[in-house]
């Protein structure tokens, strides 16, 4: 199987992160609370990267291949914990990712909120 | 299109984020830093919903709608600043999620880690 | 009592929250687990503040009262969960500092990192 | 001087923190946002001593003095941020946390959440 966003589902990828737990027998410890937790740490990892760069220095990152490649790492990372933690509360991400930004369509409608975020 | 975790890629949730974004001409705000905190943001606020409750409480949860409904929510959330965050540096998270679950089997052999997490 | 900064120890912040929470009989929620969470999880409502915010323009949010004082709450309450940590783990915040500030001088060379901090 | 918490206020920590910043010349980094942003990183670093631990596990790590010597330095690390934050942001730090316990002490009466925290 090649693994890519164009043609790779959501539920495909939980099957991926569920077959690595069970396989260790993980699941005791991947409870909805671990999960929440790890997910902000991972994310914590990730807000690293940009710890002390000023706005305008963030575009270099991009050319930055040993951070690019560390900050990949640590995206999967949070993906693989959120799958997790939407797989072990029975939560469909695809449709819940629809509706909610359906919802937020509805809270920041386009014409007031265009170029603004408040 | 019926959006579910069975037959949705991530392509098209990259898709889905990418043109609410830009609909509001929120790129600039956009930037991988801001992303990056704002998925911690959100993880932290996906916490809370067991800030204080012991392991053994955790089952409870799946049979609170109300609290079920909030945490679909900021799945969500957190779902839509990562795919947001992917498609700004270029990172096809699909891939990078396999590679990296390829890596975490070589670092935590099954045979080793079999209901241990160190 | 006048509380300030000036003349306020730690040991008598510790006895003010510590003391808040035995009237409430809160010391079964407050593990170390759970406040290490609540401090990132206050620590995230910190960073909201400036979610959106490029660096030219924080230093208008000291002009914004509002803002300012919805900060100075958050800042209290991490400070609160941190000082409850010290305590239900037995640390003393003051001398795990200036000794963690020792080790920093060591790391981090006056003459090797003046203005950069890498 | 010898530092610890009957007899060190916050204000002589605050100097302490403010000293070492400024001989690295270091406060064009500490701005708001960025320190908000590193209160969170140290905290995530400070959940993942507790990341996969039940309840029931959390009293044997007062017992495990490597754990304990780095739960101390990530504790101080929290201290050095939140410090340096308020002294940029103007904040008396003793009376912010002993006014917003007033507030907590409204919020949650002590015959309503005896014991509760909802």
């Amino acid at each position: 199987m090649f693994v890519q966003d164009s043609s790779t589902t959501i539920a495909e990828l939980k099957t991926l992160v569920g077959a690595f737990v069970a396989e260790r027998k993980w699941e005791p410890f991947h409870d909805p609370k671990n999960l929440s937790a790890s997910i902000a740490i991972e994310a914590a990892e990730l807000m690293e990267h940009f710890q002390w760069l000023r706005s305008e220095e963030l575009a270099a990152v991009l050319h930055d291949a040993k951070a690019m490649s560390e900050i990949r790492d640590e995206v999967a990372d949070i993906a693989a914990y959120l799958l997790s933690f939407a797989t072990r509360m029975g939560i469909d991400l695809a449709s819940a990712l629809d509706e909610k930004m359906k919802k937020n369509a509805v809270k920041y409608p386009t014409e007031k909120f265009s170029g603004r975020f408040r």
